[in-house]
C-alpha cells in the first residue's frame, strides 16, 4: 500500500472542500446569518490543513487497484467528517452522529434526514445540506480528475479513481484521455443542472428554492428546503422537477452521443428503454390505483409521475404521502428503489443495467437447462457480454445480499417493525432516502439508535461507492504491504 | 420431445398414488370413519387409470435432460392435483383451490395450511394430509427409481430425474449404480422415520400422533393433527421433534458415510459445522432475547431450540406463537427460513451449502479486486470447486431473487401488509410453512384470495424442485419438437 500517494490525494479532497464551504459563506452574507463565519472559519482551516500536508510529494508514484479503492472510500470518509463538523459547530444539528449522518446522507446522494423541522434552520446550513448532494452526485473525485493536472501521476491509474467512485457497472472512457471525459462528464451535470435553475426561476421560485432544489434534483438527493419537501409548490415546478429527475436518471454517456450526433445509437440502449418503460408501465398502474386519493385525473397523473421518478431514480422528493397508497402500490415502490436508476447517472439503487443483465442470465439459464448443449451468447445494446461482465454482476448481487441481511438484522435490534426496517435498509443501500412506515417520506430516520444509524450510514456510502471500495476496508489484506 | 416416456411415467406415478391412498383407508377402518370409502375409491380409481396409460410402452427411449425436467414437474403436478380430490370428496375442503394448496403444501412438504380448525377433520383425512409430508419428503420420482425396475431405460438417463428431484446443489451417487443409491436414502429415511415413531410411542404418545407427527418430521413439512401444532405435547415429545427435525435436516450423505464407517469425513463437512453452528448460535441469542416471556431457562431453551430447529430446516411446527417474540428475533427467523437446512436433506430453503458458497466467493471477490492478479480457487471440504458449481449457485441467487419479486409483487394486490407478504413469500417459496403476522404460527394463508393462493402454489413447487424444472415449463423451447 502506497500511503503516501492516497494522504496526497485526501489532502486535495480536504482543500477542495474548504474551497467548497465559501459558498454557504456567500449565502449567509446574502441573508446576513451569523452562522456563515463557522463555514468561514471551517472553510478556510481545511484549506490550510490540505495546502500543509501537501508540502510533502509522494516518491513512488505506485497507484494500483488497491490504492485507487482506498483511495475512494477514505476520501468519501474524510468528506463526510469534514462536512459534518459545520452542522455541529453552528448548533444545526448538535449531535455528531446525527450531524454525519446527514452529511453521509448529503453526499451520497441518499436524501434520510434525522431533521424533523428543516425550516428553523439557517439559509447558510440548508444551502451546505443541498449542495453535499451536488458534489456528491458526480462524484468529487471526479471532480478532481477534470480540473486538476494530478502532477506527476500517469494517467493510466487514474482510472482505478473513476473505476471506483462511477456508478454503474462499467465505466467507459468517452474520449481517449481520462481527463477529458471527466471535464465532457461535468459539463453535461453543470449545463443539466444551470437549465433546471433556469426553468424553476422563470416559474416564478424564489433563487435560494430554485437553487437547493436543482442541487437535489442534480444529484439525485432529495434534501428539500421545506418540511413538506415539495409538495408546497406549483403543478408546473413539480413537473419540471419529475422531467429532470427523470433526465438526471439517464446515463450520462448517452447525452454524450447525442451531443456528437449519434442519436440512433441512444435509442437502441437496451438499458434506456427499460428505463423508460419502467416509469411509464409503473406510472400507469399506479395512477390507476390511487385515482380516489385525488380529485382529478391530472392531480393523480402528476403524482404517480412524481413519485415514480423521485423514487426510481433514487432522488426521494416527495408531492404527497406515499405511504398511504395501497399495499400493492408500495410494493412496486419498495421494487423501483431496488432497481435504481441507469448506470452512469447520478441515481442509485441495483441500477437498470444491472437489473437487465441479471433478468438475461436468468433466462439463458432456464433455455440452457433444456437444451444443455445449447452455446448461446447474452447480448446487450447488439454487443456480445463476456463473462468478466456477467461475473461482476453476479457478484455484485451476491455481495449486495449479503450486506443487506447482516444491515437488517443489526438494525432490527432497535425493534422496529419490518417494514420500516426492510425499507429502511433499502433506501439507504440504494441512496433513494425515505422509505415506508416510520422512515416514511413524511418521517424521517432519528427514530433509530446510533448503532443503526452508523449501520445505515455505512449502508450509504457502500450503496454509493458501489459495495467493493467500503468493504474492501475491512479486508486484511488491504493493510498489508505488497 | 418425447412426450410417450413422459406419459408413461406419469402413470407409474398415479399408480404409485392409488396404492398409497390406500393407507388412510386403513386409518379409515381403525376409526370407523366413513370418508374411508371416498379414499379407496380414489385409490383403486387411480390404479385402475395409471395400469391403463401403461398399456402403450413409449416405442423411442430418448430422454435427455429436457425430459428429466417436464417429467418431475409434471409429475409434481399430476400428484398434487390427485391428491387433492379426496379432500374435495370427503367435504373435508370444499373449495378445489383451497384443497389443491393443502396437498402441494404437503407434498412440498410446506406445511402451510388453509384450514383454522383442522381438529374437527377425520382421523384418515389428517392421516392423509401428513403422510403427503412423508412421500414429498424424500421425493417420489426417487422412491419410483428405488423401486421399480423402469423396464428398458437405460440407467444413464434416469440420473436427470433424480437430479431434477433432489434438494440441494449437487447430487452425488453414492454407489455406481443409481437404483442402489436411491435405495441406500430411502432405507436410512425409513429407519430414521421409524426410530422417531417408536421414541414418541414410549414417551406415551398415542399411535396415530406418533404416526402424523414422525411424517410431518421426516419430510420437515410441518402438518400437526392438533390446532396449537405441538404445543400440547410433553417437553421430552417436544424435545424429541426438535432432535429429529434437526437430524433430517442433516445431509443424508453424511448418515451413508457414517454407515460405511467414515465418521472423519462427516466432521470434516463445512456444510454441517456452518448448519449446527448457526443453529447453536440462534439458540443462545434467541435465548437470551425471550427469557422474560418464560418461566424457566429450562423452557425458554427448549422453545428455542424448537423454533429454531423448526424454522432452519423448514418444518414449520411451532410450540409458541413466535411472532409475538421481539423484532430482532423475528428477523434473525426470517434469515433462518431463507438460508433453510443442508443440500440432500428433505428441509428446504437456499440451503446451507449454497449459503456457504455464495460466502466464500464473495470473500474471494473481496480479495480479488484488492489483488486483481490474485489466482486462488474457492475450496469446499477440501475440494476445489469448479466454475460451473460456483455458476450453478449464482444462477440459483438470481432466479431466486426474480421470483421472489415477482410472486411479492402479485400478492401484495390482496392489500396485506409488507411483513406478511415478505414472510409469505419466504416461506412458500423455502418450503417453511408459516411467516408472521397475519401468516404467523397460529394463523393460516385462508386470508389471501384465489389469485396469490396459485402464486403461492406454483412457490412451493418451484421451491421444493430448486426452482428450474417449474420455470422450464413456461419457456416455448421445451415444447418444441427436438
Amino acid at each position: 500500500m502506497n500511503f503516501a500517494v492516497v494522504f496526497y490525494i485526501l489532502c486535495w479532497v480536504l482543500q477542495l472542500e474548504g474551497l467548497l464551504l465559501l459558498l454557504p459563506c456567500l449565502t449567509a452574507l446574502c441573508y446576513q446569518e451569523k452562522s456563515g463565519l463557522v463555514f468561514l472559519a471551517f472553510g478556510i482551516g481545511y484549506m490550510l490543513l490540505g495546502t500543509l500536508g501537501k508540502f510533502k510529494k509522494p516518491k513512488t508514484q505506485m497507484f494500483y487497484a488497491k490504492e485507487g479503492f482506498v483511495t475512494v472510500s477514505l476520501s468519501w470518509v474524510i468528506l463526510s467528517i469534514a462536512g459534518a463538523l459545520p452542522f455541529v459547530a453552528t448548533g444545526a444539528i448538535p449531535r455528531f452522529s446525527d450531524a454525519l449522518f446527514e452529511t453521509i446522507s448529503g453526499f451520497t446522494t441518499t436524501g434520510a434526514s434525522i431533521l424533523s423541522d428543516i425550516e428553523a434552520l439557517d439559509h447558510c446550513v440548508l444551502f451546505w445540506r443541498s449542495f453535499t448532494h451536488w458534489i456528491g452526485g458526480m462524484g468529487v473525485l471526479v471532480f478532481i480528475l477534470a480540473i486538476l493536472p494530478l502532477a506527476g501521476f500517469s494517467g493510466g491509474y487514474n482510472m482505478y479513481l473513476m473505476k471506483a467512485e462511477s456508478p454503474g457497472p462499467s465505466v467507459g472512457k468517452l474520449v481517449p484521455k481520462l481527463k477529458h471525459t471527466a471535464q465532457i462528464l461535468y459539463g453535461i451535470y453543470f449545463v443539466m443542472t444551470l437549465t433546471e435553475i433556469v426553468i424553476l426561476l422563470c416559474s416564478g421560485m424564489p433563487l435560494f428554492d430554485a437553487l437547493t432544489l436543482s442541487f437535489g434534483t442534480a444529484g439525485t438527493g432529495g434534501f428539500g428546503v421545506r418540511n413538506d419537501s415539495v409538495a408546497s409548490y406549483t403543478a408546473f415546478q413539480q413537473n419540471t422537477i419529475t422531467l429532470y429527475m427523470i433526465l438526471f436518471g439517464v446515463n450520462f454517456n448517452l447525452y454524450y452521443l447525442l451531443l456528437i450526433k449519434k442519436p440512433k445509437q441512444v435509442w437502441l440502449s437496451e438499458e434506456l428503454r427499460l428505463y423508460l418503460g419502467s416509469i411509464l408501465g409503473s406510472v400507469l398502474i399506479i395512477a390507476l390505483m390511487v385515482r380516489g386519493f385525488y380529485g382529478s385525473w391530472g392531480e393523480t397523473i402528476r403524482h404517480a409521475f412524481f413519485q415514480v421518478g423521485s423514487i426510481v431514480t433514487s432522488t426521494g422528493f416527495s408531492t404527497t404521502d406515499f405511504n398511504r397508497w395501497p399495499e400493492f402500490v408500495r410494493a412496486l415502490l419498495l421494487l423501483l428503489m431496488l432497481m435504481g436508476a441507469c448506470a452512469g447517472s447520478t441515481g442509485g439503487g441495483i441500477k437498470v443495467a444491472r437489473v437487465l443483465l441479471l433478468i438475461k442470465s436468468a433466462c439463458y439459464e432456464i433455455q440452457h437447462a433444456v437444451h444443455p448443449r445449447l452455446v448461446k451468447q447474452i447480448h446487450l445494446d447488439g454487443h456480445v457480454m463476456d463473462r468478466g461482465m456477467l461475473h461482476s454482476v453476479n457478484r455484485f448481487l451476491i455481495i449486495y445480499s449479503l450486506l443487506f441481511i447482516v444491515s437488517l438484522l443489526i438494525i432490527s435490534l432497535d425493534g422496529m417493525d419490518f417494514t420500516t426496517n426492510f425499507s429502511a435498509v433499502a433506501a439507504t443501500l440504494n441512496n433513494i432516502g425515505p422509505g415506508l412506515n416510520k422512515v416514511g417520506p413524511m418521517e424521517n430516520f432519528g427514530c433509530y439508535s446510533d448503532l443503526s444509524k452508523y449501520v445505515f450510514m455505512f449502508d450509504m456510502l457502500a450503496g454509493r461507492l458501489e459495495l467493493l471500495p467500503m468493504l474492501i476496508l475491512f479486508a486484511p489484506s488491504t493493510w498489508k504491504n505488497q
